[in-house]
């Protein structure tokens, strides 16, 4: 995820004693060493056109100025590189000149990151430009990447000498604990490897907080957070790592107690001054699924005030007819897709968390807050049918335009009967026009909304078909955007910048083992 | 200096013994801490217009994507940089992206590197691309630099927020103690400038070697040390550094014996693979000067043998006519200047080092060794007097060509009558073709064969006017290269690798106490 959001003078409430259990509740991080399993050199620096060369020959192969060394690490990686540096020829007499550049997926590493002109900062490319003075020497990287792949381009060293690159290492990191895991043997080849692949997302993503993706943005937003938890609690069960993050997303908080969309927790925790109108509720969401898996009494004494406070703003925010009014709407998110008329899911997701804000209430023995949820949750739910089903298409229309995310997240907060919700994905099953969905966040709530009205195989076909395709474009981690029909597309304006180990998209896992497997 | 020669195979001679000694005479290394004195931004990323801007205002100056911000340290300095980096506006949701070039002139501030397409490696262009994960922090730059002034452009942020440079300082590195030293007050300016400079040269320059320029190429050369020797017996006097160079160069030799052009410290002693016909000479003409300085004995028994092997070496590269011939003559360097014929030169350097290695012989009382290079002399003299004089030219001609340098040489090696060597230096004073001489090594062997041949007069102005107009186009420590009538030119195509601190250009304060101002 990222959004920009700016607020001059953003000052954010800090609530130490949250803070601080977060702060004990980081996990260790885990480490193994991993070395390249195949290098190849392009034949020109920015084409795909390459030449595979013998690992074992790595140590006789010399590079000068202008050529290039690709390894080939076989699987998606977190961690710091470690390159072992000689030469041949002559003593170098000039410092050696190299770009590293950290590459996700095979494609990236013949991009020209000169040709990147979109707005996200072009800071997240992962490229190193590195000097070497002393050789032989062992060059330890100080920063952390994502990646399978590394390219080493000789930017120049000197007529006297050439760069021998005699052995690459990468130490890997992660908070995911992967002992008594074992690989899903369904005897169905492709649902296992859309799970391996959904569990190594997560685990990449998985380092000090649940990561957005460890190549970008590095840090905790909510929606994200609430996927991982669901997948996390069929897979590693670190369920400490999602009680830090709801803490971190309480100890620093908007000055009206609104939650973040993210949080930046280094050099200190600091809640973003971004804020997602359906990220806040999912907040209350993630809390109340916390609970479910961990029956834990602390966290909801803790964080009870603040999910409420998040429904709570919510509720203030409906217009004269009842709905999520327009100003409110603009700071949803639900999906990376302009187009999209937002009004109608606005007020799904608020139904939605209503209901996990009122399991919460009753969970609390607050019953009056549970009777005053249900009361809004109604109002608001008649207010939605009015304003948004047609009756006559059979489906949610927001505004004039019909779009699987409003049924999605109509059906998701069981706005109307089970035979609307099911003509209404059945709709959307033959939409043929209309907004396009774009990313693994907002197709994971569509395959739930299918499920969610029996349409068990047409999930399981959608799941299979966008994951799915993901792997046969060479995903050895799931992507943070994905149009199978449109497979360059990015939201950054280039694609160089994508993140493509994102957390929000390792749900399939949860899916396959909840719903499918069953 | 800076030559190609590559020697497949080389394994140079390594005498432990000489290079233990070495070890034990490195000499401690002196820091101070120097802030900016001045700063402005370039009105655009490669012009020289520029914005002054207030130092006491830093704190406050936020720089944007594309932005600049030079800092002047108002001196030259050799050091490792520190800066201290804050931001502005929304917590930073990006890496910041920075470029830092260091750089020894103003005009290399709007050289864009890109554009650089010589032959040495464009891997000495002190520029580094950096990425900086947190804010605020501190940067600390590993790699030691040769810089006035530092331009810090901004790769990228993010729209969130602007960087802040709040402080920068760079830790100074040399082992000149200037303890005891006070400026030269002779009541001429331009004189007093002059010698200032080249003192701030020298220091600049000695680190735990005499190494030849401090961003380039960092490194011990025989014909920089000579010179360096010189001007430390009038000023610093660390006299255990040349004794340091002089064990170093005798420690790792090639496997004849010979002495490498420059040798290699790190991370092991190593002499290089070039071989420069006239530079072995000078080292035995560096430590004859060396024990002139200091009388001790060490440096003599150890050396003695190496010093005598350089000499015997040459004299074994006469040909038929009793001259160096013309494979030995390609080994030459005399100067930067590809049409100068060295056949003359490369004569009278032998010549030079041969009045050396008799003195040496002397001193040890090796009174059979001093007879034989005396026999040596006389013969090489009148052969080179046969070969190379004119009466009809009035001075030397090197296989057809007239040039200062053969002119110099012959000159300084005492070849010729008193009335022969005035009459060939009032000839290269009036030379208005041939090739121009191009470093301030040769122009400083140029003013001493004025001074030799009583021209007094010519050489000051002849030092005024080539290192004083060095300083008129700005100089801070005198440069590697300099024409003052062609002020661009580089003998590496391409000025932005030029080292603007050199070593072999520090001897005016040597020329000036000890010939001018008597």
């Amino acid at each position: 995820m990222a959004l920009i959001s700016i607020i001059e003078d953003f000052h954010p409430l800090a609530n130490e004693k949250l803070l601080s259990r977060a702060e004990q509740l980081t996990p260790p991080l885990r480490h193994s060493i991993l070395e390249p399993i195949g290098g190849f050199q392009l034949k020109e620096r920015y084409s795909p056109e390459k030449q595979e060369i013998v690992l074992r020959q790595l140590p006789h192969l010399s590079m000068g100025k202008g050529e290039n060394l690709c390894l080939d690490f076989g699987e998606h990686l977190v961690g710091y590189l470690t390159l072992e540096l000689s030469y041949t020829g002559s003593h170098p007499d000039a410092p050696a000149f190299l770009k590293l550049k950290f590459a996700e997926t095979f494609q990236e590493l013949s991009e020209n990151s000169q040709d990147y002109d979109g707005w996200l900062s072009r800071s997240w490319i992962q490229e190193e430009y590195i000097h070497v003075d002393l050789l032989p020497s062992t060059l330890v990287l100080p920063r952390r990447y994502a990646f399978r792949y590394l390219k080493i381009t000789m930017m120049d060293t000197s007529p006297k000498y050439k760069l021998i690159v005699r052995h690459a290492e990468c130490r890997t990191e992660s908070s995911a604990d992967w002992t008594g895991l074992r690989p899903l043997q369904s005897g169905d080849e492709q649902l296992d490897r859309i799970h391996a692949v959904s569990l190594k997302t997560l685990a990449n993503c998985m380092q000090e907080e649940f990561e957005d993706g460890p190549k970008r943005d590095r840090r905790l937003w909510v929606g994200d957070l609430r996927l991982m938890a669901l997948t996390n609690a069929i897979s590693f069960r670190n369920f400490d790592l999602v009680k830090r993050c709801l803490y971190l997303f309480g100890g620093s908080r908007f000055p009206d107690g609104r939650v973040s969309a993210n949080v930046f927790t280094k050099p200190t925790v600091e809640g973003d001054d971004t804020f997602l109108f359906d990220y806040a509720l999912l907040y209350t969401v993630t809390l109340e699924e916390y609970l479910q898996d961990t029956g834990e009494p602390e966290a909801l004494d803790d964080l009870y005030d603040i999910a409420m406070q998040q429904v709570e703003y919510a509720l203030r925010q409906l217009d004269s007819t009842g709905v999520v009014g327009a100003e409110a709407v603009k700071d949803a998110f639900i999906d990376w897709c302009d187009e999209l008329d937002k009004s109608a899911c606005a007020s799904a997701v608020l139904l939605y968390a209503l209901r996990y804000a009122r399991r919460l209430a009753r969970r609390r023995n607050d019953w009056s807050q549970a009777n005053y949820l249900l009361q809004q949750h109604d109002a608001l739910r008649k207010a939605a049918m009015e304003r948004f089903w047609s009756e006559e298409q059979g489906c949610f229309v927001s505004n004039g335009q019909i779009s699987a995310a409003s049924q999605v997240w109509m059906v998701l907060a069981d706005v109307c009967s089970p035979e609307q919700a099911l003509r209404a994905m059945a709709k959307t099953l033959s939409l043929a026009e209309g907004p396009r969905m774009s990313t693994p966040y907002m197709h994971h709530y569509y395959v739930m909304a299918l499920l969610r009205v029996g349409l068990r195989k047409e999930a399981e076909e959608h799941l299979r078909y966008y994951w799915g395709s993901m792997l046969d474009a060479g995903a050895d981690t799931f992507w943070e955007c994905w149009d199978p029909e449109h497979p360059e597309r990015s939201p950054y304006g280039g694609s160089v910048v994508n993140s493509y180990c994102h957390a929000w998209s390792c749900t399939p896992a949860y899916i396959i083992e909840k719903y499918l497997l069953k």
